[in-house]
This record gives C-alpha cells, sequence and structure tokens, in this order.
C-alpha cells in the first residue's frame, strides 16, 4: 500500500490567507445597510467588528499575512494531515483516489477554529474584551470560546434553544474553555424578549441567535460580534486549509479532478476549494467543484439568488446571495452546522458565475455513507461532514462506472464525537427524510427584502 | 516561541515494539493456571488467545516486529503528535520544559487503538471470526470495536451496566462500528446470570464483565478473548507511544528527566515509559518514571503486592500484582478507565524493583488541572488523562520552587469529548472525592488466593 497520511512540517504552514477576491473575473454585489440600502462603508461595520476585520472582509490583495501570534496557536493542530482512503477505495471498487483533509484534529474538533483564533485575536489586538455570538449545535460556539480562553476574552454565546437543551455536550465544552452560554431566545436582549412574548416555549433559530448576538455587540462598548461563517473573512481564514492540501497533494504526487465540501454557510467549503479556483482563474487546471448541502435546507440548489438579511431580527446588513428567506425554518435534522437560510455571498457568486456545481441529498444517505467511512476510514464524521463524504463516495462511484481514475479530494471537517445521538437514531431507522414545506418556502421567498436597483 | 508541534513522518513510524522483558535484571512472577495454581503454559493460554499473541505474552526478545498490516493501519493516525506545552508553562511560570504525547488523535480518541489492531489482525491471521471483551466507559470496548470492523471480526463487548446506561455516547461508537453492546452482568453467561440470581439490579463492574467475556471465549471455539490492558502483550503494544517520543524529543533536542503517565490497568504508562526505563536499565540515562493514580482506586499505591485473579468470578489466570483485591469495588468517580482493582504485572515489578514511582491524586485536584489545561492548550483530556495533567503540572510546580528547568514528558491518552458530563458535574460542585472504605479494602485483601510457594 501506499503512503497513507501526508503530513506537513509546521514550518510549512502557510503564511498567508488566500483571498479569492483578487482573482475574481467579476466582484461580487456590494453589502448594503439594512437602514438605508445603500452600500455599507467601513465605518458601519465598526461596532460589530475590528477594523482589520472589516478591511479583510473588503479587501483584494491576494495574500493577507496570518499574524505571527495566530500561526503559533493554530501550531497546536495544525498543518491537519491529509489521507489517502485506501480502504474506503477498496470498499468501493473504484479506480479513483480519495484523499480527504481531516480537520477534526482541532482542539474542538471541527474547522471552526481555523477562523476563530484570528477573529479573537484581531479583537484582542483591537482592545476589545468580550465578544458575543451564536451557536446551533455549538461547534462554533466551543470553537470562539476556545480560541477566547487563549487570548483573555469573555465570549458569550447565545445557542439555539433547542440544540441547547438537546446537546448539553458542547454547552459544557464551552464552559469548559470558560464562555458563558445562553439559551436563545433570551430574556437579554430586545430580540429575544420580543419573541418571548409571541411564544414563550419558541424553539430558536440561528437567525434569531444573531440578532441577539449582534444586539448585544451593538448595544456595548466593549464588545464585538464573531460570526463562524458566511463572511468573506470568515471564509478568507479557511482557506489555510486548501492551500495547505495543495502541498500536500504534491508531496502525493497527485492532482484533484474533483473537490468536495459540504455547504451550510460555506466556510469549510470555501476552505478547501478556494485556493484550487484561484489556480483556475489564474490560468491553471480546471477541476469541478462540489458543493453538497442538505436537500432539507438547500440554499444553493434551490434558494434564491437576491438580496437578504442574515438574522431574523434584520439587524444584519444585507449580502446578496442564495437564500431561502431570512423567515424559513429547515425542518430539524442532524446536521445542525448546514441548517441556515443563507449561504456565503462569495460562494454564491461562485455559483452564479458557473465555477462550482451544487448537490443536495438527505440524511439518512449522508449518515449511510458516513458509517460506510467510519468502518473503513475509522473516523466518524460530523453529521454535516457526512454531506462531504456522500458526495465523495458518488463520485467515486461514477469513476467506477466509467472506468476512470480521477483524483477526488473531499473535506472531513469534523468528528462526529459529539453528535453520536444522531447515530444512534439512524441506526434505530428514526431520521427522517422531511423535506422542507414549499409553501413555507414560498412565503419566505415572497418577504425578500426589496432594494433599489 | 520555539517550535510547538514534533511531527514524524509516517515512514518513521516504529516497525518494533520495544519488549522490557528483553532487559529486566530480574525476571517478573510466572502467570498461575486457576485451577492447578501452577505456572501456565502457552496451550493453557489456547483457548483464550492465539498463538502469536501467548507468545508475545511470554517473549523475551528486545524487539517484537510490527506486522505490516498493523503499521498500514496505523498510519491513518500515527505517528501521534507531540506537542510542547509553551503555553501551559506560561500559565504556571515554571522554568521547566513541559511535553505531552498526544493520544486522542486516533478514531477512538485514546491511545487503545495501538492494541486493538493488532489483537483484532493477529486474531484474523489465526482464522478467528468472533472476539468477545469487556468495556467499562467504553473507550477500549469503541477501539476493538473499529479493529474489528478493518479486518471483519464480529466483535461482542460487555459493557458495566452503569456505563451501559449512563454512557450511551461510546456505545453509539460502538454501534457504528458494527460491534454489537451488551449489559453486564448479561443474561448470556453463568458468570453473568448467577450474579443476577443474586441481585437483579447489580450495576456491573469491571471484574464481572471480564468473567462474562472470558467465558464466552472458552466456551465458543469460534471465538477468542481480548484484553485493553493489563498483560504483557497489551503493554508491549503501546511501547509504539514512547518510541515516537523518544525520536521526537532527540528533534526537539530535548531528553526528558521526569515522565509522567496516569495509570489504571497500566498501559498507557507503560506504552510512554518502557522504551525510555529500557534505555536506563542498559546502561542509560536514569529518570525519573512517576505513575498517577485515582486516591479512589490505588492499587499501586496502597494495594498488595500479591497474586491475585483478574475477574470476579475467578476465570482467569493468577497475576502477581499490585491488587486491591478482586472483590474490591472502588466508589463511582469519572475516570472509568481507572476503576479496576489489578495492576499490570509488569508495572508492579517495575514498581518493586523501585524503578518507577507512584502517586495518587482525588479527581477534583485532577479536574482542576485538566480544566486549566483545556485552556491553555485547547485539548480537553480524559478524566483519566487529568490524573497525567496533574502529575505534570506538580513536577511543573516543583521545578519552579527550586528553579530547575527539567524536562518534562507525560502522556496524553485521549480526549474527553465523550465525558463532558464528568466536566459539568465538576463546575457544578457535584464531584466528590470520596475515598474507598478502608474496611471493604481489608476484606478483600484479606480474601486473596492463597498460592503454593
Amino acid at each position: 500500500m501506499s503512503q497513507t497520511k501526508f503530513v506537513l512540517d509546521e514550518s510549512k504552514m502557510p503564511k498567508h490567507w488566500y483571498n479569492i477576491a483578487a482573482d475574481l473575473p467579476v466582484p461580487p454585489a456590494p453589502v448594503l445597510h439594512p437602514g438605508t440600502m445603500q452600500p455599507v462603508g467601513p465605518d458601519d461595520l465598526a461596532p460589530l467588528f475590528p477594523m482589520e476585520l472589516i478591511l479583510q472582509e473588503v479587501s483584494t490583495e491576494r495574500e493577507i499575512p496570518i499574524p505571527e501570534p495566530v500561526r503559533e496557536v493554530f501550531k497546536l493542530w495544525r498543518p491537519s494531515p491529509l489521507i489517502r482512503a485506501h480502504r474506503l477505495e477498496k470498499v468501493l471498487g473504484t479506480p479513483a483516489k480519495i484523499y480527504y483533509k481531516y480537520e477534526g484534529v482541532s482542539p474542538a474538533g471541527s474547522h471552526k477554529p481555523n477562523t476563530a483564533v484570528p477573529q479573537a485575536w484581531y479583537n484582542a489586538q483591537a482592545g476589545v474584551k468580550k465578544l458575543s455570538t451564536e451557536t446551533g449545535a455549538g461547534q462554533w460556539g466551543s470553537s470562539l470560546s476556545f480560541a477566547g480562553s487563549l487570548f483573555g476574552l469573555q465570549v458569550k454565546v447565545f445557542q439555539v434553544r433547542v440544540s441547547y437543551d438537546q446537546k448539553p455536550y458542547r454547552r459544557a465544552l464551552m464552559e469548559t474553555y470558560g464562555a458563558t452560554c445562553v439559551a436563545s431566545p433570551s430574556n437579554e436582549t430586545n430580540a429575544g424578549r420580543a419573541i418571548l412574548a409571541q411564544r414563550p416555549d419558541h424553539p430558536g433559530s440561528l437567525g434569531i441567535a444573531i440578532s441577539e448576538a449582534v444586539e448585544v455587540a451593538a448595544t456595548n462598548d466593549d464588545t464585538k460580534y464573531a460570526l463562524g461563517s458566511v463572511l468573506n473573512h470568515v471564509l478568507l481564514h479557511q482557506t489555510i486549509v486548501g492551500q495547505e492540501a495543495m502541498l500536500q497533494l504534491e508531496m502525493a504526487g497527485d492532482d484533484p479532478d474533483v473537490i468536495v465540501g459540504c455547504t451550510g454557510g460555506g466556510s469549510n467549503f470555501a476552505g478547501i476549494s478556494f485556493p484550487f479556483i484561484g489556480q483556475q482563474l489564474r490560468g491553471g487546471k480546471k477541476r469541478r467543484i462540489v458543493a453538497v448541502e442538505p436537500a432539507a435546507c438547500p440554499s444553493l440548489t434551490r434558494g434564491k439568488f437576491a438580496y437578504d438579511f442574515g438574522d431574523t431580527a434584520h439587524l444584519t446588513p444585507l449580502t446578496k446571495m442564495h437564500t431561502l428567506g431570512s423567515t424559513f425554518t429547515p425542518p430539524g435534522f442532524h446536521a445542525g452546522g448546514l441548517r441556515y437560510h443563507g449561504m456565503a455571498p462569495l460562494v454564491s457568486h461562485l455559483k452564479e458565475l458557473n465555477l462550482i456545481e451544487a448537490t443536495a441529498y438527505h440524511q439518512n444517505a449522508c449518515f449511510e455513507a458516513g458509517v460506510m467511512f467510519a468502518r473503513a476510514e475509522g473516523i466518524v464524521p460530523a453529521p454535516e461532514a457526512n454531506h462531504a463524504v456522500k458526495g465523495a463516495i458518488v463520485e467515486a462511484l461514477r469513476c467506477k462506472a466509467e472506468g476512470r481514475s480521477e483524483v477526488i479530494l473531499f473535506n472531513l471537517c469534523g468528528h462526529g464525537h459529539f453528535d453520536m445521538t444522531a447515530y444512534q437514531n439512524y441506526f434505530a431507522g428514526k431520521l427522517s427524510d422531511q423535506s422542507y414545506d414549499e409553501a413555507e418556502l414560498a412565503m419566505a421567498l415572497s418577504g425578500l427584502p426589496s432594494v433599489p436597483a
């Protein structure tokens, strides 16, 4: 058997993030102010973010240096391994070569610390003392809690009520890192109180939790807001994943033909794919880039490309993106990290430019793929990552049918050790493949804000 | 900051296990047959283990080759990283250098796959179709389930009833790998039925679960038994940990003065320390080797060095070891992997030869150390590993008090992602430092079997 694991020395860890904005043939649409509906300037965002992150949000520089203290923290787990899935290939009987980049080696068990650490660091440098954020299942909340603990920042996490109640383990992880975790909707914000007044037992949503976290940051001078996906600077921070993978595939002597990532807000997908898309935009090899999303929350495959709010209370700026509508509530499924109504504007933009493909699967098919992967490769993927596993297996079986020995790369963005209830439910036959309600989607889309042309 | 993570290329992964039996100044006492009380021969063990493992159990060869297919599996996560705890050193203000070997990167999240994989492979090579084993919290059970899935072996795990009920996540992990998990005591064995007849709601113990698993193997031709610690061949398989650490410390340009590991059955401690003890026995540097055990189950510090059974129903051979008596029931604490009445015969033997030290801490002090570690280094340790963290911090603070810049190495044998309830209880002030019952210990010790001189 040829080499299995491709490991970079920490001296080879990238020193810059890759900014795809530098290579885009057409710039993405501007971000609009929620009050004026006019393009925002850096100062409009200053109540929420430190200036360095705002500048990254709008930068068109191709390479943005990773601060040395951030790289020092990354060294705790980065560079992450690239692994050749020899055993999975054998089980599938495919002539394809399958590689996965494994981000579950981070302290929080997912790719989220790649942006949590720089976000915390830039805030600390700017003299910020507190960060507020939202989380669903808790991957992002625990990652920001970890990052906050390293730089002495107090972190307050608004966790979607239903996850707060159902997944106490990730909450315990946040508390272990010293953060405070509150169930959302809460009584601590106007946004939360308004919703609780209507429905005291509201189960919460990411959109509501974002509203609460943004409100806390906007109304407290010592507090800034941090988001775990969607925004340009968040996607930027994840590009270290794809850059490392590129170096590791060179070590392996291979060049990917297909790159697969799961998409919720878009950050892990951007992380693995943007450096490769950038190569192509600069005249390099054309590859197929496949985004895999949940069929029950299919923003890229079924959403509208339009301006929309990022949150329910409409406190955030508007971005042009694939959206199911900010009032859309997807059915309950286990990949909590993919249950968001919108898609990163940059990922949406690439979709419109036909630079990426998108596909959607229901959760049982994804768990089936995840279990096959676990039994072959050992790692139990997070429910979100199972979508990427499913996408990679589909490509590998296509290669088998076509007799082609393509090179497939996918991002295994996190492990499922905090998600074993979902696996239990899968084995018990309790996971439904319920789709979203077509009428609700139509209503949510009809409520999209109108924006001056 | 100097280098943080020391990573070996997989081509540098050790090709042999290190067998300390080759270097011992005095051989350990023989293993006795439970019926005849005479030393066992290889054939006596044949109903339980394949011959290759039995030969390893009694081998005095210094180097035993790691089979190539086993190394291929190891490459999924090995060599594991050695990490310099720069941030923890800073928090402690110690002049000591602290390194930890991190075994939580394995698919099961602990060091246990290091022996589960070779045990499954040797069994598969011998034509065995089924393995039976016991597990407490589930680290071992999930590791053997993982290994079984790779080599097509059916794995049946008897899990201590109280853990089976309280920790469904690790059970789900075993089932994800395709294993069957049964609460012990069960109705499937004579040993289990006898105990249930006395007490239908018996919470179970490792000793009982071992009896059940051994009975299944002894009475079914197609089934062998696998143990996750204590035995010589299990400790042998873990020596890859210390051998890698030795190469990685060479990369770092350091040589440890103190090596710390937690001890339950003794396997992770042996893994990190035996290669270094071997160096010393062959005339090399003398180092302090510190075993850290739970004060509520202190076999090395309070047990008797005597022949005893490994299980409650007295089906296993007798070994000479530090034991609290096979009927001893430790109070409930969260480091389930350390709740065993005995200690590995080889570790016990080294203690008698004054080649290692032993110390014991209660669980609140260990969790306090674990939380300090998590906030500094990011990784949340398993409750078992917190004992090693505590031991390392004690040494680092001693260095601070003495103004000495010693090099401390410890084994961070697993992550705590499956154990967050324990952290929740710690934060809620619900963890007791209850000690064992002195009268019960005296009674358990008085019941030790008498063995012909």
